[in-house]
């Protein structure tokens, strides 16, 4: 299978592909130099790694571009072989007749995400890095750049490999119980190891609680914002979007993605879900819009819950009340229309004005601290990917296996088998134990030249 | 104005700004090391020139990306400016990032162009070699690539300016004599003026009627195809299209414009245009399409002209002759369906079935043969700038006065003002003499981060 293979050389447009001003043609493997040598001008042959060269791309006398080429040695550079980089016009037509000349002097193709395989492979990174580099790639907000690029560190890494090679010694010792049966010994100290399973379990236990909060971030955090017709759910709304866009169109190329209602504030993106007004009614056919209503509601980990301060407050907060008792999201109530009435204040409730852009930045901040993502960031490490949750919770479900085993003196040939498949799981995460079916799902999301 | 200021640090995105594998910032400017280096984890203050660093772009104590930074040192850059490139993840997020941090830092954004400009007022090239990296740049074909590589190698520039030097040292031998204007010397030996000019006329007639086949070039030579009803008109541009989507789609990426019927046949952008079927007919809304169809083809360069051999041959001949009186495009006799019968061959006409794919290599041969290209191609310079152009009619427009003024013994004072006039323009096609709003008008049109 090609994603084992790794002794060819590998070439792919690392830049968009479109027409810009500069392209990126990357080309790794251990004929790199030598083939790169053949259509340029200079001679690449003895040059030092991560310098830089100006020159011509040259096919039999017709000049193909001037360029520059970048050139890394093994081990220096990004996937642990010869590398370099050719740094060409952002023609589509020169990008293209570059990488087919590229191919008849010997390299292939690259598929995508090949160039990190070859990282992976070559231990540049581990697995749980390698997809890091995907999501960062992806990320659209600070908060999900800031996870991957922590990923990218080594974040989860480090955290899993120190619990696995402490659990690997215990396993070593068991297995050592095993071979001396007979004279009932116990190498690995029965506390001791109850310990690191109970510290196992607990770390286990953060990181996939996390993953809530990663796939929330990961989709965009979602926001309900519920209230009666006309209280300006909708104005509120387009302030949130309208301050966004200010932003955003600051840097000139930059565009908002199409998806409606989602909104990057303080660089996290929460997914605001508009519904239908709610108020207390007999028409039945309204009763179903309310009813969907507190469905997503339901959805949803934070309300928004709008009341109209120029109309009866307390009719309002009994409507608040029902959706609170349907819904385990956090609730925030905005009282609306504040230019309209001043009020006696509810404490604890947020008052602005969506019309007259009051105390909208004050909702904001409400948002980023009940999103969770601020205190935890700084300290944990958050799960946003589908596979690690899964082989987290299986390395769990052996964990409790085990604790319970200890509990009823299981016998260590028992123990020995849960442990093996607690650490086969977490390896997997890191990548010590792979094969190409995974490798494949992971990295055919990748793009092309990475 | 803004073209004029090259004292800032400017920063640009030079790859497509979109999602990729990798995306290149450009930094260019007196304090473009200075500025990278204050985002940057390591040193770059200290660097050799073409060197390469690995490190963090870091923001406060929060980390963006892991990237690379290319240091370009001044004189030894694109734009003859200090320079650096960041080659960071090509995340949208994380290219605002860091261009938004930049110019907190110091840099303001680039405008279209302004990294050639700059290396245009710095003399690193000419500006018709400026132009010719546009050019390059928006090259669809091998021939367009081919024009403005030579361009950008100094193609026109070598040229002009030895006939500028040549000419300027007649206008000042000529300007003296103005200065002795009372002793009735000359210092300008007439028949070697004459020489040269003639010699000048000689190469202006050559380039500006390149540029007639530049332009085609690159808008695409202009093909008609005629012929009556059911020929197999259609049959004929799919083969020839489909031929074409299979070499450009061996290489994963590639997409074929979304222009309707222009192909690419070696190298060289031909511009299909469909007509209706033409035939001898007394229906006055049929004749009025066959009118339509004789228009094209005046306006073609080349007219295909489809026969079907199933039928009788010499009517349609007949018919042939009558659009090759309307025309001055060169016409190509194509028999087709030779599948189908076997008559006597006319000498000089292609025999081809389209729908067995026969003899199509031979139509193709005979479209590149005739676009004149590949007899132009190595020996001349092909201008397809029409400012050039308008600047080679100008200048030649002066020198005709000249040699007029010479032939009629005109006084020096006169051949002064027509030869500074010539000088101008031509001048003007290398940047020697230029303006704000010339430059404007060149560069708005180039890519960000060029």
């Amino acid at each position: 299978m090609k994603y084992s293979k790794t002794d060819d050389t590998i070439c792919a447009i690392a830049t968009g592909g479109e027409t810009s001003a500069i392209a990126i043609i990357r080309i790794s493997g251990k004929n790199a130099i030598k083939i790169t040598n053949k259509i340029f001008s200079k001679n690449l042959l003895n040059v030092k790694s991560h310098t830089i060269h100006f020159g011509d791309i040259k096919i039999k006398n017709e000049i193909i571009d001037e360029v520059l080429v970048s050139v890394f040695k093994e081990k220096k550079s990004y996937t642990g072989e010869e590398t370099t980089e050719i740094s060409c016009h952002g023609s589509n037509y020169i990008q293209h007749k570059i990488l087919q000349e590229l191919i008849k002097k010997g390299c292939r193709t690259a598929d995508p995400g090949e160039f990190t395989i070859r990282a992976f492979k070559n231990g540049k990174i581990d697995l749980s890095q390698a997809e890091s580099i995907a999501d960062l790639i992806a990320s659209k907000s600070k908060t999900e750049q800031q996870i991957a690029i922590k990923q990218l560190k080594g974040g989860i890494s480090n955290k899993l490999q120190d619990l696995r090679k402490r659990l690997i010694d215990f396993a070593s010792l068991i297995e050592l119980e095993l071979d001396f049966a007979e004279e009932d010994v116990e190498f690995a100290d029965r506390k001791e190891f109850r310990d690191l399973l109970k510290e196992i379990k607990h770390e286990l236990t953060t990181l996939t609680a996390s993953f809530a909060l990663g796939n929330a971030i990961k989709n965009g955090i979602p926001v309900t914002i519920i209230g009666p017709p006309n209280v300006g759910k909708s104005t509120l709304l387009n302030v949130l979007l309208e301050e966004e866009k200010a932003i955003v169109s600051e840097i000139a190329g930059t565009t908002r993605d199409a998806i409606e209602d989602k909104i990057i504030i303080n660089g996290l993106t929460f997914r605001f879900i508009d519904t239908a007004g709610i108020r207390d009614t007999d028409d039945k056919i309204e009763n179903i819009g309310i009813r969907k209503t507190f469905e997503k509601a339901k959805e949803s980990d934070i309300i928004l819950y709008l009341i109209d301060n120029s109309k009866d407050i307390k009719i309002q907060i009994k409507e608040l009340e029902k959706v609170k008792e349907e819904s385990n999201a956090t609730c925030i109530t905005v009282i609306n229309k504040i230019d309209l009435n001043n009020k006696k204040r509810i404490p604890e409730a947020i008052y602005l004005s969506a019309k007259e852009n009051i105390g909208i930045n004050t909702l904001k901040q409400k948002l980023t601290d009940l999103s969770q993502y601020n205190e935890l960031s700084n300290k944990e490490t958050i799960i946003t990917n589908i596979r690690h949750y899964e082989e987290l919770t299986l390395t769990k479900h052996e964990i409790n296996i085990i604790i319970e085993g200890l509990k009823n003196n299981v016998s260590g040939d028992f123990l020995a088998v849960n442990i093996r498949q607690a650490l086969l799981h977490l390896g997997n995460i890191t990548g010590e134990i792979t094969n190409d079916t995974l490798l494949k799902n992971i990295f055919s999301k990748f793009c092309i030249g990475k």
